[in-house]
């Protein structure tokens, strides 16, 4: 019935009652851990100068943004990440704010991706950062708030895992290795797929590289190594046991956290983005079926480099899209809550008025009240209430009112009882 | 310090903390007011096809918008305004959903409008409609949810008005005064800025329009007219008369829900947008200084011309910027709540882990909990604790975990107690 030229863009969502629903239920969960960490709540402007995001990412981006010129000649983009708002943001008032700076926000994101199945083009995502703080504490405390937004919507440590490196780890191992740097991001390509492809598609890569078998070898084995593997491995490479030290000690925070279920080392973990420069982490699916649900990591250098503020800062961006099929997938979406608690009938149109005052009163007390929008026959108006969901329906009629009372059906039992209309007013006896 | 090339757009806001609470605590009252109303909320993109607005605006409204050709030579628009998405997502469901539809969202809206001083380019508004209903109860219904979603905002009768009339009335009181159904445009216009300039500003748009002078002041007079005024003055004219029932009804509705004192019928009230076709109204501040906080009415044939089906509809836009303002001039903007509830400090590093753990017990209790992210002297974690204005500083140390307890500072009172690490987990006599 829907003409064509009025449907919705390819990859942008509608969200129909049902669906907010359940965005809202993430949402609110979400902002109940960041409340509890302590973390403030902020937004920027989901439309912001293009330069924002080619200073950070350089010209190749901009393949992927929904950017224009606007009518005033500036060169715009619609926010594919948050970071550089933010960052922005934290620039303005930098020396104002006082650190470590704990904030977090659920900014809606654009990409022009190609049309691909089930690819969207925008999507929600909570960003949590602490700037101002090296301390191998803020790694740990910022992990597990994204642990606690996942827990908090039902998720446990047999559903996810958190799989945490470092960053420089990695670089020291290559060189160990004596792997040139000028390949190195060829190799964290390579490797960056293992969780998704599996050690045999990543070793031929490796070996198309130009690593020999035995050094291939070694780095699939990082994805099953303890940091005390490593540590004896490479003992004598200092890079690799700084790294490794750093690592142990955010993962023996989040294990006296009693996050230690959740966690894992993991010296394969690559984060694709290169700006990460000590901590990395992502949490995955235990399946490894859906793509990371978070990620994350130390970004020491980034702040500087886009907004003049040189501050060390970490965090972590996690998507509603993947949660959600998570979510789904697990059964763990609630019930949507009742949306009508009172739905008042009227047996004649004379107690309109009436019932419009009692549907204040109750209103009042927070309780959610509807009713027939036009006078019908009374059996017409329980039907409604009944497909309303309503938990209960307040009858009024004259005789009744005539003696102040109302009659009150419980829609579930069917079960009818009297009550003072100024009881229901006041919530008495309830 | 910021360099001039990250600054965010003109016209666009940065929600810091601060400016996000605000903005948080307005749209929970809307939530609030929307669930009492047995309203679901729903959500749509912000980025459609730029014909789904010049289909219901006319090209004129392309120069007020942000659109431009996306990478897939498709022209799109940010959202100037609900309505459309609204009508398209109706639509697509029309047959499907139960009616009345009782529907709000709170949408990010943009404008490009002329660069001036305190003129934004985007803004939020709550937008609730309901369709598929003509009886005026739903009039009543839609106008006593706007002033809700205010009341619960803290402002009341003595702050805001709202102002109602019916577009038919005017109408039909320009035709029975004569004047040309080609000149109502410019009459309507005039009428329109009445509230803002004043009588007579608009007695001498009025005659530049043509209106001799009595024509002129019987149509300022309607003002200040009653309905019943009205219709004395044109008893013999059907279509003054069908209109001023049918505003009269809602009304008495009104006033039957509580809601008397905040409503007043206003014949001279024109709604700029073209498309109501019955009720109109808008609610003002009473000193009249702001623009209008909240406007809407009936469009009964507009979700038929946008999205080809054929239901009455009425609702109405409420933006967070005026609000905001008004807010703002009467003090009702709520001090921020507490951030931090308990703030956590280590004697030594040693109590790292175990405040660790308590911080995760805390957490679990829903508590709001932080502490420094690096180990430094007491005095300086208190400091910390009193800045973050935290309620109470759990003190962990050596000698008093040893026996099992923490000292307890209360941040207001400076009184120190000490309670057992278990009492603190479980949050017993509190």
């Amino acid at each position: 019935m829907t003409p064509k030229e009025i449907q919705g863009l390819k990859g942008f969502r509608d969200f129909f009652p049902e669906e907010f629903a359940l965005r809202q239920h993430v949402f609110t969960a979400w902002r109940r851990v960041g409340a509890r960490y302590g973390f403030a709540e902020y937004d920027g402007p989901p439309l912001e100068s293009l330069d924002l995001y080619t200073k950070k990412s350089g010209d190749e981006i901009v393949g992927q943004l929904y950017h224009f010129v606007d009518k005033g000649g500036r060169p715009v983009a619609l926010r594919p990440e948050m970071t550089p708002t933010f960052a922005r943001m934290i620039a303005s008032r930098a020396s104002a704010l006082p650190k470590p700076i704990r904030w977090f926000s659920i900014p809606q994101l654009f990409r022009y991706e190609r049309p691909q199945r089930g690819r969207l083009r925008e999507h929600f995502q909570l960003n949590m950062d602490i700037v101002g703080e090296t301390d191998p504490l803020a790694d740990a405390e910022i992990i597990a708030a994204a642990i606690d937004a996942l827990r908090e919507l039902g998720l446990d440590h047999t559903h996810i895992v958190a799989r945490i490196s470092d960053r420089q780890l990695l670089s020291a191992i290559l060189n160990a290795n004596e792997i040139p740097a000028a390949e190195h991001a060829i190799v964290f390509g390579a490797l960056d797929k293992l969780e998704k492809e599996g050690p045999e598609a990543i070793r031929v890569l490796l070996q198309k590289a130009g690593l020999d078998s035995e050094t291939s070898t070694r780095l699939l084995s990082l994805e099953s190594a303890s940091v005390e593997d490593l540590r004896a491995q490479y003992s004598e490479v200092e890079g690799v046991r700084v790294a490794a030290d750093r690592v142990s000690t955010v993962i023996s925070y989040l294990e006296a956290g009693g996050f230690g279920e959740y966690v894992r080392f993991d010296g394969s973990l690559v984060r694709g983005l290169a700006y990460y420069t000590g901590t990395v982490f992502e949490i995955w699916e235990r399946s490894g079926k859906l793509r990371a649900v978070c990620g994350g990591g130390r970004y020491d250098d980034l702040l500087g480099a886009l907004g003049g503020v040189h501050l060390p800062a970490l965090g972590f961006g996690m998507g509603d899209v993947v949660l959600c099929e998570l979510l789904k997938d697990l059964d763990l979406v609630p019930t949507e809550a009742r949306r009508v608690e009172d739905y008042l009938i009227c047996v004649t149109e004379a107690e309109r008025a009436p019932a419009l005052e009692l549907a204040r009163a109750l209103r009042e007390r927070g309780r959610r009240v509807t009713y027939d929008l036009r006078f019908r026959a009374v059996g017409k108006q329980l039907k409604a209430a009944n497909q309303a969901g309503a938990a209960r329906a307040i009858i009024l009629g004259p005789d009744e009112l005539a003696r102040g009372v109302a009659s009150v059906r419980d829609m579930t039992s069917g079960e009818v009882s009297e009550r003072t209309l100024e009881s229901l007013r006041k919530g008495d006896h309830h």
